[in-house]
């Protein structure tokens, strides 16, 4: 039931241009994913929404954008050339390999307790009984080489978290920002982690967008502004229409925190996956002083603040937000999705499927579709359509049944669509439906622009 | 003198916060960079110009956002395992690498013939004439394995152009969007180039920001919609501001066209970097069927379009234009930045540096500045610029004097800066100053809203 929820996103984010899987006509490659037209417009959406909220909309928070690939030392600094690996193992029966630690999770999750060792788990794919390989370190980070011979001279790491690049700059940026903590650097852009067990659509993949902000704080105010920024994030999710009821937040174990960690909590998401009720969707950690602190030890360059009113120089705590952009897209979409009933031209109610997207992220704001492909109705439709295109993301539709073509704006979670019929040539004016409602406005053409930006209003 | 010009950018980049050395506090990654709070505004802003002009504002173009890691066959069908490399040579006796291209070009360009040889050409590092080794290719694609083992098995390129993963996604596009020839899929995303020379600042990096459009065209009409889509960038840079005289198309000669170009027509910009005045802003090609022809063959898959009206199938032809997004920083940047003179606080004449971005691309719109820190001033000053803070990016300030904090903002291209002085107490009026003209306007306080977003319209 679940995961044919997850099979029913899947499947329409295909057939409608959300997501197709990447490199398809050359068979794909395993979990990896490209966004079509209605998915790059949702993502930017939410991006849009993230750094609105989290960056430009705050006196505290300054943007930045740090490279893919850093110098060398900064993964040494940071801990992940040693630790950043995870146990792999390998059904010896079926050869699908697995992270131990997954393994010994849904083991858990399942039994209400842990497992003794491997040898009490069944295989997922092939049901064999503890025939597992013991669990190696396996790095995540994904190598390159910069330069014309591919030695360890030009190796070099594609980041695994935008994090880092933050760090580093800690101290351009506080200088040329005139920012002094508690203040934060926000960030967006893709990271690469060479996973063993990608999956579950584009929840897990190779490559992942992140929207990170790292805040630093005056050491002591650290455990207050944890939970302000649990508290501002949750709210974040809610407020942009995430079911409540859905989202939780986890306490990660003292015993299972990164290296770095002082708390961890996550805001988790109900996705029901096999095998894993919640799953998630955004970590915010109390890093602590140790990054920067790394940083100025293996640089040799001081990352410390000096606090002019107490004459006294500290490191700051960092307090950091982390969510994915293809996380957030793919629950917003499996959150959206709704069925309920229409009538059709016959007045008979049918099943209707629907997105029940926020506004903010419909990556369609206005479907104008006139009622038949005609001489007078469709020039009449195009205007207009090109009229509002200034504003907003318009889908101009007049091929097929009008039904059907209802249909897939609801599908799609186009909040107005806008029907240009016979009438509209005597009265001037058009009708506008709405999504959710679908109760209908008789709207003059000449109003239309300001009707929809009221309703359309911070979009 | 030239050179200055972009040394003065490098250092105001720097100490402004749009763009700082990567990795530094590691002692740099070569021609590596970040973007600071500024930069990365000014990216944002000239990637959503690209989005409205080229994807959103369009009727006949639609969005898509590919994978950097694609399936390895996808650069054997394009070419780019096989051709994508440029002639590395080393000056023996300054061991300094370049690519023989580029110093047979800066050869022709001084003395206005090719060079016979390299024999003929001084390293431009150490002046030695001629002692070259012989040009060695060099593949421009950057690897990387994935899985557990770095082998052959694993093996995959960074891509080095967004363009490919439109090319793949041809017909899933094509058919979720129900769009026909001519229609058009635009992309915004990173590329990887393992560059022998990457240089002068943001121009030549080895990650780098891309905005393509690949245009699908009926055979026949490709070398009209050519030149629609040149005469359509151009259009683009100078209604954004550029000056027309520092723009120019440079047609690639026949001779030295890429392996699938029947034509390619650059836009320059007189960068008047040392040794080339023009460089490469954008390339518009007319890709011809290439691209399309080449992944239906390797990949089985038929990439043809069935024309329904005349009954026929056949492949589209394609027109690419493509910009980048560092280089366009660097070109709004160097093309805005203008010295005049302003009055001080005496009223005596000084030098006053600005950038004349245009409006939509200034990384700051207003700059909120009570006249000084004061604890009727500030508490005004800071709830006025957080009620704007809703619309538009806002930078309060009120450190320092009041003169200083006029250059900053002048220097980083606020259009508006707002001044909060003790008569607002009185009048609950602000002085709003305009950056070009310095023109001052007197306005409520409760009309500023409304004021700025009349001057700001389209921001």
């Amino acid at each position: 039931m679940a995961q044919d929820r997850l099979e029913t996103i899947v499947s329409l984010a295909k057939r409608r241009g959300f997501v197709y899987p990447s490199s398809e006509i050359y068979g794909g490659l395993r979990a990896s994913w490209d966004y079509g037209p209605l998915g790059v417009e949702l993502k930017n959406n939410i991006k849009r929404q993230w750094w609105k909220s989290m960056v430009q909309g705050r006196d505290d928070v300054v943007g930045l954008d740090s490279c893919v690939i850093l110098a060398r030392e900064v993964w040494q600094a940071s801990g992940h050339v040693e630790t950043f690996s995870d146990p792999l193992t390998e059904c010896t029966s079926c050869h699908k390999r697995y992270r131990a630690d997954h393994l010994e999770e849904a083991y858990e999750n399942k039994h209400k307790k842990k497992p003794e060792s491997l040898a009490e788990v069944n295989c997922p794919n092939c049901g064999t009984k503890g025939k597992f390989t013991t669990p190696k370190q396996f790095s995540g980070l994904l190598k390159t080489y910069l330069g014309p011979v591919e030695d360890e001279s030009g190796l070099a790491y594609l980041r695994p978290e935008t994090a880092q690049g933050i760090f580093i700059n800690f101290d351009n940026v506080a200088s040329t920002s005139r920012k002094k903590p508690p203040f934060g650097i926000g960030q967006i852009g893709k990271s690469f982690r060479n996973e063993i067990t990608p999956g579950n659509f584009i929840f897990r993949t190779r490559e992942f967008e992140q929207m990170e902000m790292e805040f630093f704080v005056v050491p002591g105010t650290d455990e207050t502004w944890h939970q302000y920024w649990i508290d501002t994030r949750l709210a974040w999710y809610k407020d942009l229409g995430i079911n409540p009821d859905r989202l939780r937040i986890f306490e990660h174990p003292k015993e299972k925190l990164s290296h770095y960690s002082k708390r961890t909590a996550d805001i988790e998401y109900k996705f029901e996956f096999t095998g894993t009720e919640w799953g998630e969707l955004e970590g915010i950690a109390n890093r602590t002083d140790y990054d920067l602190k790394s940083h100025s030890r293996v640089s040799g360059e001081n990352l410390t603040w000096f606090d002019q009113e107490k004459n006294e120089r500290w490191t700051p705590y960092v307090i950091e937000p982390a969510a994915g952009v293809d996380r957030c897209a793919l629950t917003f979409m499996m959150d959206a999705y709704t069925e309920d009933e229409a009538p059709n031209s016959k007045g008979e109610m049918e099943k209707r499927a629907l997105m029940k997207l926020d506004y903010r992220l419909a990556p369609v704001k206005i479907g104008v579709l006139p009622l038949s492909r005609n001489a007078d109705l469709s020039p009449k439709a195009k205007d207009l359509a090109d009229q509002l295109r200034k504003n907003w993301n318009v889908d101009f539709d007049d091929a097929g049944a009008i039904g059907r073509r209802y249909r897939r704006q609801d599908e799609i979670g186009t909040p107005f669509c806008i029907t240009i019929d016979f009438e509209t040539l005597d009265d001037q004016a058009v009708t506008i439906r709405e999504r959710d409602s679908m109760a209908q406005s008789r709207i003059a053409i000449d109003q239309v622009q300001s009707y929809l930006a009221t309703k359309l209003l911070g979009c």
